[in-house]
């Protein structure tokens, strides 16, 4: 088994946060997104998708998708429970694991890259080229800032997002506020449960152990 | 338990596919969106998102989002699994829900609510205006294309999408391809293994139960 990652960017940081809680090591490859190595011979024959991360399993074939590949390992490796135990907690992580990435993660992505050079021509990631459309990075910010907002009302009184242990969903709501910053949409002073509850996150060893994210773009 | 559907949203019908290959039958309640039910003071009180379908539990509590209720009962009703077995069907299963959704379902909804006067002002759905953005109609419509053909040359040699027997990727695909409809994307007549794979799920006891979708916009 071998993973395909870019410590940088947020979908694998999702991927890694998850790693470490489990206290997992597996053989990894860096790609350098930032280089263009998605697109490199070598890799686009493994994954068409061009997209890190992915996972290769030893029969060869490559699975993608973050959740995919989060799924994946917590059926091999279930200890500590990331995803849920019983009806009520799966549910309740999956719900958040979505609110968190279709409310605020892909709005972020939309206003990371729907401005610049960085991106130009490439407004999504993955293997066909779409151009920039302009309005996104106004609308993405919004959306991520509604987020943050629905997020901070719903840590009032809460420790964690999901259900009352540290899960996937806290993963993934803490990569998407990490990320938001990165299009300069960040917690108010006034969100303090928000604010809390990311702090109390990054002082965990697997947090503490993740390479910084990028500045703001 | 209470069940909140809308049968030609579809959204609520990747649900009440689900719900129908299970044979579950729950306590349902229609929310007429085309009328604006999801506004109305009763049902906001219970889901603040304003989204259709949600699952209102004994509790009180209501779980949101497709992906969520679905999990929420194949914990509680476990037979036919339709999330997988072990660990490499559940990554690809859930590599082809998001791969349905993300890569076609989202930008079939792109495509329909950024023009006309249906969704004026509400180009996506939830608690919160967002004005139409005309650009994300084309974007939409070629993405959820893209889709089609990537779909229908995985489906070569294959009866399924993601393992060798009928999984939740199927519903979510072929819903997706339902939706796509909507929007005037649909399969070209070369691409004959996503049309083979479409009738066949079509002519399933679950798949021919449900109310018609409604006509291209």
């Amino acid at each position: 088994m071998r993973y395909y990652d870019f410590a940088l960017a947020p979908n694998p940081r999702r991927v890694n946060l998850f790693l470490a809680e489990k206290g997992l090591v597996i053989d990894t490859v860096e790609i350098n997104l930032r280089g263009g190595g998605q697109f490199e011979a070598d890799f686009r024959a493994r994954n068409p998708q061009a997209m890190v991360p992915c996972l290769e399993l030893d029969d060869g074939s490559v699975l993608g998708e973050t959740m995919a590949i989060c799924r994946y390992l917590e059926v091999q490796h279930p200890e500590p429970n990331l995803f849920g135990r019983d009806a009520r907690e799966v549910g309740f992580i999956e719900m958040w694991n979505r609110r968190a990435e279709i409310e605020g993660f892909l709005p972020a992505a939309d206003a990371l890259r729907n401005e610049g050079e960085r991106f130009h021509g490439r407004a999504l990631a993955g293997p066909r080229d779409y151009p920039q459309i302009p309005q996104l990075v106004a609308r993405g910010k919004a959306r991520a800032a509604a987020f943050l907002a629905d997020l901070d009302a719903h840590l009032a009184g809460r420790e964690y997002v999901a259900v009352e242990r540290f899960t996937m969903a806290d993963i993934n709501a803490w990569v998407t506020v990490e990320f938001a910053a990165r299009v300069r949409v960040e917690p108010h002073a006034e969100q303090a449960d928000l604010r809390r509850w990311y702090a109390a996150l990054a002082a965990r060893p697997a947090f503490k152990a993740l390479p910084p994210a990028p500045p703001p773009a």
